[in-house]
């Protein structure tokens, strides 16, 4: 079940991690009862900022560089299904990568139990509205700093 | 069950009205097989919507004149459960009020059955963040026009 | 601002209260960057159940009984915006009535200061799909004690 | 742009179609005024579900054969923004496969822009809560004539 959505090569530095946790509220439920399936995109950012969050890498830095981090492709795979009332863990990872662009993957846990697995990929776009080819530069110190070990 | 939400004198010009149709989706359904209690908000907003495209004085003609209105008060009324897959009809009232504020009220209707009705009361909040005590001139005018009859 | 949605009288027990924090969601908000006015609704239903669970009083609990709680009226008073990122106090309150009936308020607050009110009025459905006149015997021994002072 | 999610043999029959228009809704953008990542789910359900209804194969008509249609993938990929007040297409097909599953692609489309596509796959499950092997009669039935050229 346990899926690799990015590959790595040798040299690169490994995936930053954030863990979160979230219960699904009634609202998220659907008639069977279980966690409407688009509901995961929420889940899935609730991760993506705590990553943020913790590393100074949020969207609303992103956005105090004046460039925002849209979606290009956002995957979800459903194992088991999302139930109320109980609460699960998010494990987001953020990927290396040489590109100017964010590679996010995505794990449900309850306990010990793989519930749901994704991933999203983001493009950087400038104030010009251009994708940027090169990564904004708080961002590239920040990823050299992280393969240089100083960011775990 | 039919509410009369807003008072009008007499001398007040009728309510200007709108209506729209929308049905339920999946999404919008709760354990119950009903549409969930907090889904209305969306659809009295695109009554709301309607009535204002109709009329030009939408929430972005607003903003155009540096305007917001947000919402201050917000009401449903509950009668019969709205149920997947059946179309609905949105009728929209803007209620004449002499003060700077929005009155709006909505029915959800089954063809002749009164399925939902509520009522929102907005402000208007100025560039300076202040509220507004007279009505922006686009909004004057307009309720001018209304209030002599040109308007219907 | 503060607002007493449900009159008591002299010999009413008091009403019983649970508190719940919340934050606000990227996708909770609105083009404004606020929190879009139809997600108060998902607030005031976590403080609702809050309490249903400290209770043991929660829909499920009617479910159980062969009773749904839907909604008759929802009110909300929005007094300031709530914005992401800030964690919010849902304080909600379960008022006492004699009828076969479920009164709840709430508030919103940010520390101190009070950024939303609101309250429900739910009924109960039984079985038959009647709406009930008795409270059901599980609701009417826990009003009793309620009353008796027992259950704070 | 244009992508192909499923891999067709030369002997399968072709796809089947449907196409239904929808909007965005105010309360379906984002603070950065456009369609939030997360509701392209509900675009690529109505799109689903219209196909279902064309063709009577929809998630009622499996559910009155007592077998469930849960999502296990789910991808979009974001070619270019929706937003709001535009009246978008959304072209669904549904991909032959010999085994008891569903595969839908979906292109949302403004006129003739791509702005976005996507995929869902959908197991079966039956009243023992266990996965189809074989697919249910009705729609065995169903997928023959298909196969037979009788359905278009």
């Amino acid at each position: 079940m346990k899926q690799e959505y990015f590959k790595q090569n040798l040299q690169d530095p490994k995936p930053l991690t954030a863990t979160i946790n979230r219960s699904v509220r009634f609202d998220e439920l659907d008639p069977l009862n279980i966690m409407w399936h688009g509901n995961y995109a929420s889940f899935f950012e609730e991760g993506r900022m705590a990553l943020g969050l913790k590393y100074n890498i949020s969207y609303q830095d992103f956005y105090k560089n004046d460039v925002v981090i849209p979606l290009k492709k956002f995957y979800t795979y459903y194992v088991l299904p999302l139930e109320f009332g109980k609460v699960y863990t998010i494990e987001t990872k953020l990927h290396w990568n040489e590109a100017a662009r964010l590679d996010f993957s995505y794990e449900i846990l309850f306990g010990d139990i793989l519930m749901t697995s994704g991933y999203s990929v983001h493009l950087m776009i400038g104030k010009d509205k251009n994708v940027l080819v090169d990564k904004p530069d708080f961002f590239a110190n920040f990823c050299f700093r992280w393969k240089a070990g100083e960011i775990l």
